[in-house]
């Protein structure tokens, strides 16, 4: 990891962060500034006030996402409040550059959750979504249900959300190559934060059958009456591991087809004897960052068939990066009023589809970030699905939405590689 | 005004909206990836929670400054609450032209006081500075006061502060002119909002005897005793009017060297009989907009030596846009700690010392937006002051802060030129 880390101390040092905001239109003279600014704003603003739909129209709310954190549970980091503010940077610039959305940090000084609520609910009127980073369970869960309910915008939870896309298109490559199904599988998750109770949400959604899965936390296998369980905890024992399984993560993976280990402590978790017990021809995606929670050497020899991790120095990368920027692409382009399960399964579904037509195998189940047919396909599908689902306000079909984002993220790129090339903006020099 | 209604809404709606959020970092390659985003973004994060301090060198937070309004004052629009946004857009847009002030656009969901209060203090941490913008008085006075005090980066309220130092580097350069002071001044101030109370403290502030101000609000002359004065204005009640005038508009300019006009109904309240009966080489700002007290060529014809309004279409325009980009900009540069008095005043000394450079004559008393040399010698002015009296933590020399802003400003605009270039971003065609 150090090799990154004066590199990146220094570039982020060099350029004091990563995001600046640049006109989209152009001052010549004074009478540039009598049409952009007064006396010419006046007009947008009385056709806002007579027709509030209007405000899409004529302002940039309709591309504008707040990315918004408690700063309660930065990366693997903790509680480290405001320090976080140069992830959230960072997830606006993964923002623009792979979804030419325009997504602004906001590093709120409160970490009580009805105060992030107000908050959130006071700023959104400026906002085309919402995107809810790196807040701690579970008040991140009573957060998100609270603004899904009380705002007219869609509200993504990355971390709940996002991952479940990108784990779910892994997972439906990876049973392709085993010659699975969804509805047969055993499961085993391991962990039991946002990211896992996501997963497996999504996974049931999408076919997997609940009572098939065994949930594992720090205490072990999670099941209906275990004393401990908190509400989210609790919810998911009541619909899962109906074969009642009892015991450690040892008994968990026995006989798994699949684990899907998205856990805290991460390293050394997973041991090569648990991969060993699984099933034939075992899926394990062993997700912990940066340290996953067996290193995909051990687990092959262990005999796992595919093996995928959340880093991008080992094959099979598993990052809520190729979701997110397209998924909001989708959304904002069709006007969504909220995100629904199926534009989920629908993301899903097409990351799978592009992994599948570049050819997958074992070390190649999903498209990488740097894949750029991946976003303008995953924001089409996702805008598909919104407008099928009754949630879009416009309706375009699939090819329309997928050009108009090629279009967009194209020469959003293309328009930072120009500054780049006239040095109005740079790139570190390659790591040697 | 009609000429600039149809391409205003055209131009609008073609780009939605006037701002974007682009990297000041490119991505060629994961392992850019791995330096901007996980693993490399860890390592400035941990810096930060070490020592908060080094978040104005990790992120952009030091270029960033909210413009929030609750949409209760917009322009001469009243409260037409979200609808305003369009004109915190052009503020931001201006800001970058003008100061290459990374400045995003907040119109709160709430109007009450002590809720735009919250929000703001919530959000405020993701910011260098806040600028209040077109908020209803007298609440907007009470919630600069609460933020001011509460907050930790500087305040600015546009309305108050920003129109009162271009209205006294105007008289500055007034007076200048028909050689008179600002100590034996007689002025009458017409109007009683935030322009016009701030106007008047500042040019207290400058010089001007309190004594010898006569204020007018729709009810006539402001005096002690007066029983319909709010807070605000019967503070001014106290200290200004110490000869005790009593009546209406017509009493109050009588043998005024200069009346300063910041009223809200605007056209016709001054006649040319009323500044005829001013004294010689009278000094008129006709400030109301988009339609002035008298128009220029009616107080000239009364008699009046020099004349400003608040329109670009005539000589003299003051115009608040010539301050808040740069005065930023120094505000940044230095990362004062607030706005004090000293730095308002040395802002409006610059302006006008501009302008006297450039030959100051009765139709050419302020420097105009276009006058690229103003803003980074304003800047440099504020950052100056702030210096000077305690409240910078960065401490460099008037000479370096006037090189780093023009260094800055001119090489955003030229960004911003190099995009209208490659067609990136538009023009609108030259009105006809």
């Amino acid at each position: 990891m150090s090799k990154f880390e004066d590199k990146a101390k220094m570039w982020h040092r060099f350029y004091k962060g990563k995001l600046s905001i640049i006109p989209k239109v152009s001052i010549r003279s004074l009478e540039d500034i009598a049409v952009w600014y007064t006396p010419g704003v006046a007009y947008p603003c009385i056709e806002i006030e007579r027709n509030p739909e209007k405000i899409f129209e004529y302002t940039g709310i309709g591309n504008f996402v707040a990315v918004i954190t408690d700063g309660s549970r930065i990366l693997g980091l903790g509680n480290i409040g405001k320090a976080g503010l140069p992830v959230m940077e960072s997830k606006c610039l993964l923002f623009k550059y792979f979804g030419d959305v325009d997504a602004f940090p906001i590093c709120l000084s409160t970490q009580e959750p009805d105060e992030i609520v107000q908050a959130t609910k006071w700023i959104a009127s400026s906002f085309g979504g919402i995107n809810l980073e790196d807040i701690a369970t579970p008040k991140s869960f009573y957060i998100f249900k609270r603004l899904t309910e009380e705002l007219e915008i869609p509200v993504f939870y990355d971390d709940y959300q996002g991952t479940a896309i990108v784990v779910l298109a892994a997972m439906l490559n990876s049973l392709n190559i085993v010659g699975k199904k969804l509805s047969e599988l055993r499961l085993t998750v391991v962990g039991s934060g946002a990211a896992a109770l996501g997963s497996t949400k999504l996974l049931i959604e999408a076919g997997v059958k609940a009572g098939k899965i065994i949930m594992v936390d720090s205490k072990g296998i999670i099941y209906d009456g275990r004393e401990d369980l908190n509400n989210h905890k609790s919810e998911m024992a009541k619909i899962t591991n109906k074969i009642g399984a009892r015991g450690n993560i040892c008994n968990a993976l026995e006989g798994a087809d699949v684990v899907v280990a998205l856990s805290r402590p991460g390293p050394g978790i997973i041991t090569g004897d648990m991969v060993s017990s699984m099933a034939d021809k075992a899926i394990v995606f062993a997700l912990a960052n940066p340290i996953p929670e067996i290193l995909p050497e051990d687990a092959k020899k262990a005999g796992a068939k595919i093996v995928a991790t959340g880093r991008s120095d080992f094959p099979n990368q598993v990052n809520n990066s190729i979701g997110f920027p397209a998924i909001f692409r989708g959304i904002l382009d069709v006007r969504a009023r909220g995100i629904n399960t199926e534009m989920l399964l629908a993301a899903a579904h097409e990351m799978a589809k592009l992994a599948e037509e570049q050819g997958i195998k074992e070390d190649h189940i999903l498209p990488t970030m740097m894949d750029s047919s991946l976003y303008p396909r995953v924001a089409a599908a996702v805008g598909e699905a919104a407008i099928k689902t009754g949630f879009a306000r416009i309706k375009i079909s699939y090819k329309e939405l997928k050009e108009n984002a090629e279009y967009r993220i194209l020469r959003s790129q293309q328009s930072i590689r120009l500054l780049a090339k006239e040095g109005f903006i740079h790139h570190p020099p390659a790591t040697s």
